[in-house]
Protein backbone atom coordinates (compact mmCIF):
# COMPACT_ATOMS: atom_id res chain seq x y z
CA UNK A 1 0.00 0.00 0.00
CA UNK A 2 1.26 3.42 -0.92
CA UNK A 3 0.65 6.41 1.32
CA UNK A 4 1.61 10.03 -0.75
CA UNK A 5 1.64 13.07 2.21
CA UNK A 6 0.92 16.49 1.17
CA UNK A 7 3.26 18.65 2.94
CA UNK A 8 5.46 21.09 3.99
CA UNK A 9 7.45 19.58 6.52
CA UNK A 10 8.43 16.19 4.23
CA UNK A 11 11.33 15.54 6.21
CA UNK A 12 9.44 14.90 9.43
CA UNK A 13 7.53 12.76 7.61
CA UNK A 14 10.44 10.97 6.56
CA UNK A 15 11.72 10.76 10.05
CA UNK A 16 8.41 9.98 11.58
CA UNK A 17 7.79 7.31 9.20
CA UNK A 18 11.15 5.63 9.20
CA UNK A 19 10.67 4.82 12.96
CA UNK A 20 8.81 1.79 14.67
CA UNK A 21 6.27 -0.23 13.14
CA UNK A 22 5.68 1.88 10.07
CA UNK A 23 9.32 1.89 9.02
CA UNK A 24 9.78 -1.89 9.55
CA UNK A 25 6.60 -2.02 7.40
CA UNK A 26 8.33 -0.10 4.81
CA UNK A 27 11.90 -1.85 5.12
CA UNK A 28 9.84 -5.56 4.11
CA UNK A 29 7.78 -3.55 1.51
CA UNK A 30 4.25 -3.78 2.56
CA UNK A 31 3.75 -0.39 2.31
CA UNK A 32 6.07 3.04 1.12
CA UNK A 33 5.30 6.74 2.42
CA UNK A 34 5.89 9.09 -0.13
CA UNK A 35 6.35 12.83 1.14
CA UNK A 36 5.36 15.28 -1.61
CA UNK A 37 7.03 19.21 -0.75
CA UNK A 38 4.19 21.63 -1.42
CA UNK A 39 6.75 24.04 -1.40
CA UNK A 40 8.07 22.11 -5.28
CA UNK A 41 5.46 24.12 -6.61
CA UNK A 42 5.24 27.38 -5.00
CA UNK A 43 4.10 29.95 -7.67
CA UNK A 44 5.61 32.67 -5.35
CA UNK A 45 9.29 33.88 -5.10
CA UNK A 46 11.37 31.48 -2.50
CA UNK A 47 9.27 29.15 -2.24
CA UNK A 48 6.22 31.01 -0.36
CA UNK A 49 3.07 29.17 -0.80
CA UNK A 50 0.97 30.97 1.55
CA UNK A 51 -0.66 34.39 1.46
CA UNK A 52 -2.99 36.82 3.16
CA UNK A 53 -7.03 35.78 3.41
CA UNK A 54 -9.32 38.24 1.15
CA UNK A 55 -11.41 39.83 3.29
CA UNK A 56 -8.74 40.24 5.99
CA UNK A 57 -8.08 38.59 9.19
CA UNK A 58 -5.15 36.73 11.50
CA UNK A 59 -2.86 34.12 9.69
CA UNK A 60 -2.22 33.05 6.11
CA UNK A 61 -3.43 30.57 3.56
CA UNK A 62 -2.50 27.94 1.67
CA UNK A 63 -2.75 28.96 -1.89
CA UNK A 64 -4.93 26.65 -4.54
CA UNK A 65 -2.57 26.50 -7.32
CA UNK A 66 0.72 24.60 -5.45
CA UNK A 67 -1.53 22.33 -3.25
CA UNK A 68 -3.72 21.62 -6.71
CA UNK A 69 -0.32 20.63 -8.75
CA UNK A 70 1.01 19.18 -5.72
CA UNK A 71 -2.00 16.59 -5.84
CA UNK A 72 -1.89 15.90 -9.29
CA UNK A 73 1.51 14.77 -8.84
CA UNK A 74 0.44 12.32 -6.63
CA UNK A 75 -2.32 11.00 -8.41
CA UNK A 76 -0.06 10.40 -11.21
CA UNK A 77 2.47 7.99 -9.40
CA UNK A 78 -0.27 6.36 -7.66
CA UNK A 79 -1.72 5.91 -11.44
CA UNK A 80 -5.36 6.86 -11.01
CA UNK A 81 -8.35 7.79 -8.83
CA UNK A 82 -6.80 8.17 -5.38
CA UNK A 83 -8.92 9.25 -2.55
CA UNK A 84 -7.90 12.20 -0.86
CA UNK A 85 -7.89 12.78 3.21
CA UNK A 86 -8.00 16.14 4.56
CA UNK A 87 -7.32 15.84 8.08
CA UNK A 88 -10.19 19.17 9.94
CA UNK A 89 -12.05 18.94 12.48
CA UNK A 90 -15.12 19.64 10.19
CA UNK A 91 -14.54 15.65 8.98
CA UNK A 92 -15.69 12.49 10.69
CA UNK A 93 -14.03 11.13 13.18
CA UNK A 94 -11.38 8.85 12.84
CA UNK A 95 -11.71 5.50 14.11
CA UNK A 96 -10.81 1.68 13.96
CA UNK A 97 -13.94 0.93 11.06
CA UNK A 98 -12.50 4.09 9.11
CA UNK A 99 -9.02 2.63 9.25
CA UNK A 100 -9.96 -0.83 8.49
CA UNK A 101 -11.98 0.76 4.93
CA UNK A 102 -8.76 2.92 4.40
CA UNK A 103 -6.46 -0.75 4.41
CA UNK A 104 -8.33 -1.54 1.35
CA UNK A 105 -6.86 0.80 -1.05
CA UNK A 106 -4.11 0.53 -2.66
CA UNK A 107 -3.14 4.16 -2.11
CA UNK A 108 -4.05 6.99 -0.39
CA UNK A 109 -3.15 10.72 -0.12
CA UNK A 110 -3.11 12.60 2.76
CA UNK A 111 -3.04 16.62 2.64
CA UNK A 112 -1.70 17.91 5.22
CA UNK A 113 -3.44 21.84 6.03
CA UNK A 114 -1.04 24.86 8.08
CA UNK A 115 -1.28 28.24 9.06
CA UNK A 116 -5.25 29.36 8.59
CA UNK A 117 -6.58 26.37 6.14
CA UNK A 118 -5.93 25.93 2.66
CA UNK A 119 -7.84 27.81 0.07
CA UNK A 120 -11.90 26.40 -0.29
CA UNK A 121 -11.14 26.32 -3.53
CA UNK A 122 -8.46 23.60 -4.14
CA UNK A 123 -10.05 21.62 -1.02
CA UNK A 124 -13.48 21.45 -3.06
CA UNK A 125 -11.89 20.34 -5.85
CA UNK A 126 -9.39 17.42 -4.88
CA UNK A 127 -10.49 16.31 -1.29
CA UNK A 128 -12.46 13.33 -0.92
CA UNK A 129 -12.90 12.52 2.65
CA UNK A 130 -12.53 14.74 5.44
CA UNK A 131 -11.07 13.17 8.85
CA UNK A 132 -11.00 14.80 11.96
CA UNK A 133 -8.24 13.09 14.49
CA UNK A 134 -10.68 15.19 17.11
CA UNK A 135 -12.12 18.61 18.40
CA UNK A 136 -9.19 20.32 18.98
CA UNK A 137 -6.65 22.40 17.07
CA UNK A 138 -3.32 21.56 15.79
CA UNK A 139 -0.46 23.74 13.59
CA UNK A 140 -1.18 20.77 10.59
CA UNK A 141 -1.80 17.89 9.52
CA UNK A 142 1.56 16.27 9.55
CA UNK A 143 0.82 14.45 12.98
CA UNK A 144 -2.27 13.50 12.36
CA UNK A 145 -1.28 11.60 8.96
CA UNK A 146 1.73 9.88 10.61
CA UNK A 147 -1.38 8.57 13.74
CA UNK A 148 -3.32 7.85 10.64
CA UNK A 149 -1.16 5.81 8.30
CA UNK A 150 0.72 3.77 11.02
CA UNK A 151 -3.25 2.73 12.58
CA UNK A 152 -3.79 1.74 8.84
CA UNK A 153 -0.12 0.09 8.36
CA UNK A 154 -0.88 -2.13 10.81
CA UNK A 155 -3.83 -3.46 9.51
CA UNK A 156 -2.34 -4.20 6.36
CA UNK A 157 -1.02 -7.88 5.31
CA UNK A 158 2.10 -8.57 6.37
CA UNK A 159 3.01 -5.18 7.97
CA UNK A 160 3.02 -6.97 11.74
CA UNK A 161 4.48 -10.17 12.59
CA UNK A 162 1.88 -12.75 12.64
CA UNK A 163 2.16 -13.03 16.69
CA UNK A 164 1.54 -9.45 16.87
CA UNK A 165 -1.56 -8.82 14.82
CA UNK A 166 -3.88 -10.53 17.47
CA UNK A 167 -3.48 -7.08 19.13
CA UNK A 168 -5.74 -5.60 17.61
CA UNK A 169 -8.23 -8.14 18.22
CA UNK A 170 -9.07 -6.02 21.80
CA UNK A 171 -10.71 -3.03 19.44
CA UNK A 172 -12.31 -4.89 17.01
CA UNK A 173 -14.78 -7.11 19.43
CA UNK A 174 -15.32 -3.52 21.04
CA UNK A 175 -13.96 -3.75 24.53
CA UNK A 176 -11.03 -1.92 26.23
CA UNK A 177 -7.70 -3.98 26.99
CA UNK A 178 -7.88 -6.02 29.81
CA UNK A 179 -4.83 -5.37 32.04
CA UNK A 180 -1.38 -6.93 31.28
CA UNK A 181 1.12 -7.79 34.12
CA UNK A 182 4.79 -8.87 33.20
CA UNK A 183 7.93 -9.63 35.60
CA UNK A 184 8.53 -9.09 38.56
CA UNK A 185 5.83 -10.78 40.20
CA UNK A 186 6.40 -8.86 42.68
CA UNK A 187 6.31 -5.08 42.39
CA UNK A 188 6.39 -2.70 45.51
CA UNK A 189 4.93 -5.25 47.87
CA UNK A 190 1.62 -6.29 44.61
CA UNK A 191 2.10 -9.32 43.18
CA UNK A 192 0.57 -10.42 39.75
CA UNK A 193 -3.32 -11.75 40.38
CA UNK A 194 -2.87 -15.34 41.02
CA UNK A 195 -4.96 -16.71 38.11
CA UNK A 196 -2.53 -15.29 35.64
CA UNK A 197 0.21 -18.00 36.96
CA UNK A 198 -2.27 -21.06 37.12
CA UNK A 199 -1.46 -22.39 33.67
CA UNK A 200 -4.90 -22.64 33.25
CA UNK A 201 -5.63 -21.24 29.62
CA UNK A 202 -9.32 -21.18 30.79
CA UNK A 203 -9.67 -19.25 33.56
CA UNK A 204 -6.75 -17.40 32.42
CA UNK A 205 -9.13 -16.24 29.11
CA UNK A 206 -12.34 -15.90 31.59
CA UNK A 207 -10.47 -13.45 34.14
CA UNK A 208 -9.31 -11.33 31.40
CA UNK A 209 -12.76 -11.00 28.97
CA UNK A 210 -14.36 -10.85 32.59
CA UNK A 211 -11.88 -7.36 33.20
CA UNK A 212 -12.58 -5.90 29.86
CA UNK A 213 -16.25 -5.78 30.06
CA UNK A 214 -15.81 -4.35 34.15
CA UNK A 215 -13.08 -2.06 32.56
CA UNK A 216 -15.38 -0.92 29.47
CA UNK A 217 -18.75 -0.55 31.43
CA UNK A 218 -16.52 1.59 34.01
CA UNK A 219 -14.26 3.60 31.99
CA UNK A 220 -16.09 3.59 28.39
CA UNK A 221 -20.29 2.51 28.95
CA UNK A 222 -20.93 4.04 25.55
CA UNK A 223 -19.03 1.22 23.60
CA UNK A 224 -21.33 -1.61 25.05
CA UNK A 225 -23.94 -0.74 22.58
CA UNK A 226 -22.05 -2.26 20.11
CA UNK A 227 -20.14 -4.84 21.98
CA UNK A 228 -20.74 -8.46 21.51
CA UNK A 229 -21.56 -9.68 25.05
CA UNK A 230 -23.01 -13.23 26.33
CA UNK A 231 -26.18 -12.82 28.65
CA UNK A 232 -24.39 -13.23 31.72
CA UNK A 233 -21.21 -10.32 30.79
CA UNK A 234 -24.81 -8.05 29.89
CA UNK A 235 -25.20 -8.80 33.32
CA UNK A 236 -21.93 -7.87 35.04
CA UNK A 237 -21.76 -4.47 32.86
CA UNK A 238 -25.11 -3.57 34.29
CA UNK A 239 -24.34 -4.47 37.63
CA UNK A 240 -21.09 -2.00 36.97
CA UNK A 241 -23.13 0.24 35.41
CA UNK A 242 -25.95 0.59 38.69
CA UNK A 243 -23.02 0.97 40.71
CA UNK A 244 -21.40 4.03 39.14
CA UNK A 245 -24.62 5.63 38.71
CA UNK A 246 -24.81 5.05 42.83
CA UNK A 247 -21.85 6.73 43.55
CA UNK A 248 -22.23 9.25 41.29
CA UNK A 249 -25.23 10.67 43.05
CA UNK A 250 -23.57 9.50 46.44
CA UNK A 251 -21.42 12.59 45.14
CA UNK A 252 -23.71 15.13 44.70
CA UNK B 1 5.91 25.74 30.66
CA UNK B 2 7.71 21.99 30.37
CA UNK B 3 6.29 18.38 29.05
CA UNK B 4 8.24 15.51 30.47
CA UNK B 5 8.13 12.74 27.72
CA UNK B 6 8.31 9.29 29.44
CA UNK B 7 9.32 7.26 25.75
CA UNK B 8 11.42 4.25 24.09
CA UNK B 9 11.80 7.27 21.36
CA UNK B 10 13.40 10.11 22.61
CA UNK B 11 15.13 11.21 19.38
CA UNK B 12 11.65 10.76 17.39
CA UNK B 13 9.99 13.19 20.25
CA UNK B 14 13.32 15.90 20.54
CA UNK B 15 12.89 15.60 15.99
CA UNK B 16 9.50 16.74 16.26
CA UNK B 17 8.94 19.06 18.53
CA UNK B 18 11.45 21.09 17.12
CA UNK B 19 9.89 21.18 13.93
CA UNK B 20 7.22 24.39 13.61
CA UNK B 21 5.05 26.21 16.37
CA UNK B 22 6.81 23.68 19.10
CA UNK B 23 10.02 24.51 17.99
CA UNK B 24 9.57 28.25 17.78
CA UNK B 25 8.39 28.08 21.25
CA UNK B 26 11.22 25.96 22.30
CA UNK B 27 13.46 28.59 21.07
CA UNK B 28 11.59 31.75 22.49
CA UNK B 29 11.71 30.23 25.90
CA UNK B 30 8.01 29.96 26.36
CA UNK B 31 7.94 26.06 26.35
CA UNK B 32 10.49 23.34 27.48
CA UNK B 33 10.49 19.52 25.96
CA UNK B 34 12.21 16.93 28.05
CA UNK B 35 12.05 13.41 26.62
CA UNK B 36 13.27 10.85 28.78
CA UNK B 37 14.53 7.29 27.54
CA UNK B 38 12.87 4.86 29.87
CA UNK B 39 15.94 2.20 28.22
CA UNK B 40 17.86 4.26 30.66
CA UNK B 41 16.40 2.57 33.61
CA UNK B 42 16.35 -0.94 31.81
CA UNK B 43 16.73 -3.83 34.85
CA UNK B 44 17.43 -6.18 32.10
CA UNK B 45 19.94 -6.94 30.19
CA UNK B 46 20.27 -4.66 26.53
CA UNK B 47 18.32 -1.85 27.78
CA UNK B 48 15.07 -4.32 27.31
CA UNK B 49 12.02 -2.94 28.95
CA UNK B 50 9.76 -5.60 28.02
CA UNK B 51 9.16 -9.00 28.48
CA UNK B 52 6.55 -11.56 28.40
CA UNK B 53 3.05 -11.30 29.43
CA UNK B 54 1.91 -13.40 32.40
CA UNK B 55 -0.91 -15.68 31.45
CA UNK B 56 0.53 -15.78 28.11
CA UNK B 57 -1.06 -14.12 24.84
CA UNK B 58 1.30 -12.05 21.68
CA UNK B 59 2.94 -9.30 21.96
CA UNK B 60 5.43 -8.17 24.91
CA UNK B 61 4.50 -5.82 27.89
CA UNK B 62 6.62 -3.10 29.60
CA UNK B 63 8.25 -3.48 32.82
CA UNK B 64 7.49 -1.67 35.47
CA UNK B 65 10.41 -0.77 37.25
CA UNK B 66 12.18 1.20 34.74
CA UNK B 67 8.91 3.12 33.80
CA UNK B 68 8.73 3.98 37.67
CA UNK B 69 12.02 4.79 37.15
CA UNK B 70 11.70 6.84 34.54
CA UNK B 71 9.01 9.24 36.24
CA UNK B 72 10.88 8.87 39.49
CA UNK B 73 13.06 11.65 37.12
CA UNK B 74 11.04 13.25 35.84
CA UNK B 75 8.61 14.32 39.21
CA UNK B 76 12.46 15.11 40.69
CA UNK B 77 12.79 17.74 37.34
CA UNK B 78 9.69 19.14 37.76
CA UNK B 79 10.25 19.75 41.82
CA UNK B 80 7.37 18.42 42.63
CA UNK B 81 3.82 16.82 42.24
CA UNK B 82 3.26 17.16 38.34
CA UNK B 83 0.25 15.39 36.52
CA UNK B 84 0.80 11.78 34.16
CA UNK B 85 -0.97 11.69 31.17
CA UNK B 86 -1.30 8.22 29.93
CA UNK B 87 -2.22 7.94 26.23
CA UNK B 88 -5.01 5.08 25.97
CA UNK B 89 -8.13 4.67 24.41
CA UNK B 90 -9.44 3.80 27.94
CA UNK B 91 -9.18 7.60 28.78
CA UNK B 92 -11.09 10.53 28.12
CA UNK B 93 -11.01 12.14 24.55
CA UNK B 94 -8.88 14.58 24.58
CA UNK B 95 -10.29 18.10 23.75
CA UNK B 96 -10.10 22.11 22.78
CA UNK B 97 -11.48 22.19 26.68
CA UNK B 98 -8.68 19.85 28.37
CA UNK B 99 -6.32 21.04 26.14
CA UNK B 100 -6.87 25.02 27.59
CA UNK B 101 -6.92 23.08 31.44
CA UNK B 102 -3.65 21.55 30.92
CA UNK B 103 -2.41 24.78 29.94
CA UNK B 104 -2.47 25.91 33.30
CA UNK B 105 -0.05 23.59 34.51
CA UNK B 106 3.23 24.55 35.31
CA UNK B 107 4.69 20.99 34.24
CA UNK B 108 3.14 17.83 32.49
CA UNK B 109 4.47 14.20 32.16
CA UNK B 110 3.57 12.18 29.12
CA UNK B 111 3.96 8.34 29.89
CA UNK B 112 3.83 6.55 26.34
CA UNK B 113 3.50 3.08 26.04
CA UNK B 114 4.58 0.36 23.22
CA UNK B 115 4.05 -3.00 22.94
CA UNK B 116 0.94 -5.01 24.29
CA UNK B 117 0.89 -1.96 27.10
CA UNK B 118 2.56 -1.49 30.40
CA UNK B 119 2.23 -3.67 33.51
CA UNK B 120 -0.64 -2.74 35.24
CA UNK B 121 0.62 -1.88 38.73
CA UNK B 122 2.63 0.82 37.51
CA UNK B 123 0.11 2.62 35.82
CA UNK B 124 -2.15 2.28 38.63
CA UNK B 125 0.57 3.99 40.85
CA UNK B 126 1.79 6.74 38.59
CA UNK B 127 -0.74 7.63 36.20
CA UNK B 128 -3.04 10.99 37.11
CA UNK B 129 -4.98 11.28 33.45
CA UNK B 130 -5.92 8.44 31.10
CA UNK B 131 -6.38 10.42 28.11
CA UNK B 132 -7.57 9.04 24.82
CA UNK B 133 -6.64 10.64 20.84
CA UNK B 134 -9.46 8.27 19.51
CA UNK B 135 -11.13 4.74 19.44
CA UNK B 136 -8.32 3.07 17.14
CA UNK B 137 -5.43 1.29 18.17
CA UNK B 138 -1.70 3.38 17.28
CA UNK B 139 1.88 1.85 18.18
CA UNK B 140 2.86 4.09 20.57
CA UNK B 141 2.02 7.36 22.40
CA UNK B 142 4.85 9.23 20.56
CA UNK B 143 2.21 10.66 18.13
CA UNK B 144 -0.55 11.05 20.65
CA UNK B 145 1.62 12.84 22.99
CA UNK B 146 3.16 15.26 20.46
CA UNK B 147 -0.05 16.02 19.08
CA UNK B 148 -1.16 16.75 22.54
CA UNK B 149 2.26 19.01 22.90
CA UNK B 150 1.33 20.69 19.87
CA UNK B 151 -2.24 21.80 20.98
CA UNK B 152 -1.44 23.09 24.18
CA UNK B 153 1.73 24.75 23.27
CA UNK B 154 -0.84 26.86 21.44
CA UNK B 155 -2.34 28.04 24.34
CA UNK B 156 0.42 28.75 26.85
CA UNK B 157 0.92 32.90 26.49
CA UNK B 158 4.01 33.93 24.22
CA UNK B 159 4.13 30.58 22.62
CA UNK B 160 2.52 31.99 19.27
CA UNK B 161 2.93 35.87 18.22
CA UNK B 162 -0.26 37.76 18.81
CA UNK B 163 -1.48 37.82 15.22
CA UNK B 164 -1.29 34.06 15.27
CA UNK B 165 -3.65 33.46 18.60
CA UNK B 166 -6.58 34.62 16.86
CA UNK B 167 -7.12 30.95 15.07
CA UNK B 168 -8.37 29.32 18.03
CA UNK B 169 -11.39 31.21 18.47
CA UNK B 170 -13.07 29.36 15.82
CA UNK B 171 -13.29 26.82 18.27
CA UNK B 172 -13.67 28.27 21.30
CA UNK B 173 -16.44 29.93 20.28
CA UNK B 174 -17.85 26.27 19.20
CA UNK B 175 -18.56 26.68 15.38
CA UNK B 176 -16.17 25.45 12.54
CA UNK B 177 -14.41 27.84 10.71
CA UNK B 178 -15.72 29.72 7.20
CA UNK B 179 -14.05 29.16 4.21
CA UNK B 180 -11.09 30.72 3.89
CA UNK B 181 -9.15 32.50 0.21
CA UNK B 182 -6.29 33.76 -0.87
CA UNK B 183 -4.99 34.86 -4.09
CA UNK B 184 -5.54 34.57 -6.99
CA UNK B 185 -8.52 35.94 -7.64
CA UNK B 186 -9.79 33.69 -9.79
CA UNK B 187 -8.74 29.98 -9.60
CA UNK B 188 -9.87 27.53 -12.28
CA UNK B 189 -12.67 29.43 -13.55
CA UNK B 190 -13.93 30.08 -10.03
CA UNK B 191 -13.84 33.61 -8.37
CA UNK B 192 -13.45 34.42 -4.51
CA UNK B 193 -16.69 35.49 -3.18
CA UNK B 194 -17.29 39.23 -3.86
CA UNK B 195 -18.59 40.15 -0.51
CA UNK B 196 -14.56 39.10 0.44
CA UNK B 197 -13.26 42.30 -2.04
CA UNK B 198 -16.05 44.39 -0.82
CA UNK B 199 -13.24 46.24 2.01
CA UNK B 200 -16.93 46.56 4.50
CA UNK B 201 -15.48 44.47 7.49
CA UNK B 202 -19.13 43.94 9.01
CA UNK B 203 -20.33 42.57 6.23
CA UNK B 204 -17.94 40.30 5.70
CA UNK B 205 -17.52 39.48 9.26
CA UNK B 206 -21.93 38.63 8.51
CA UNK B 207 -21.14 36.47 6.23
CA UNK B 208 -18.26 34.68 7.55
CA UNK B 209 -20.29 34.19 10.57
CA UNK B 210 -23.01 32.47 8.58
CA UNK B 211 -20.91 30.58 6.54
CA UNK B 212 -19.81 29.41 10.74
CA UNK B 213 -23.03 28.20 11.07
CA UNK B 214 -24.37 26.61 7.89
CA UNK B 215 -21.11 24.20 7.70
CA UNK B 216 -21.31 23.49 11.67
CA UNK B 217 -25.29 22.95 10.98
CA UNK B 218 -23.97 20.65 7.83
CA UNK B 219 -21.09 18.91 8.81
CA UNK B 220 -21.13 18.80 12.72
CA UNK B 221 -24.23 19.36 13.86
CA UNK B 222 -23.51 17.96 17.64
CA UNK B 223 -21.50 21.23 17.99
CA UNK B 224 -24.51 23.10 17.70
CA UNK B 225 -25.86 22.13 21.26
CA UNK B 226 -23.33 24.34 23.23
CA UNK B 227 -22.38 26.89 20.44
CA UNK B 228 -23.62 30.60 21.66
CA UNK B 229 -25.79 31.50 18.84
CA UNK B 230 -28.51 34.56 18.19
CA UNK B 231 -31.92 33.70 17.73
CA UNK B 232 -31.79 34.21 14.25
CA UNK B 233 -28.75 32.48 13.53
CA UNK B 234 -30.73 29.29 15.35
CA UNK B 235 -33.45 29.50 12.31
CA UNK B 236 -30.96 29.69 9.86
CA UNK B 237 -29.13 26.39 11.92
CA UNK B 238 -32.83 24.78 12.44
CA UNK B 239 -33.50 25.26 8.51
CA UNK B 240 -30.06 23.63 7.36
CA UNK B 241 -30.41 21.03 9.95
CA UNK B 242 -34.12 20.22 8.05
CA UNK B 243 -32.61 20.58 5.13
CA UNK B 244 -30.45 18.29 5.43
CA UNK B 245 -33.12 15.41 7.06
CA UNK B 246 -35.28 15.88 3.96
CA UNK B 247 -32.40 14.84 1.46
CA UNK B 248 -31.17 11.87 3.51
CA UNK B 249 -35.12 10.56 3.49
CA UNK B 250 -35.31 11.33 -0.45
CA UNK B 251 -31.96 9.24 -0.51
CA UNK B 252 -33.22 6.21 1.12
Amino acid sequence: MKFYVLTLFPDLIRTICTTSIVGRAQENGSIEVIPIDIRRFAVRPNGRVDDYPYGGGAGLVMQAEPVYAAWQEAEKMAGGKTRVLYMTPQGRPFTQALAEQYAGEESLIFLCGHYEGIDERVTDRIVTDEVSAGDFVVTGGELPACMMIDCITRLVPGALHNGMSAEEESFSDGLLEYPQYTRPPVFMGEAVPEVLLSGNHEKVNAWRRNQSVVRTARKRPDLLRSADLTKEERRIADMVLRSRKEENSADS
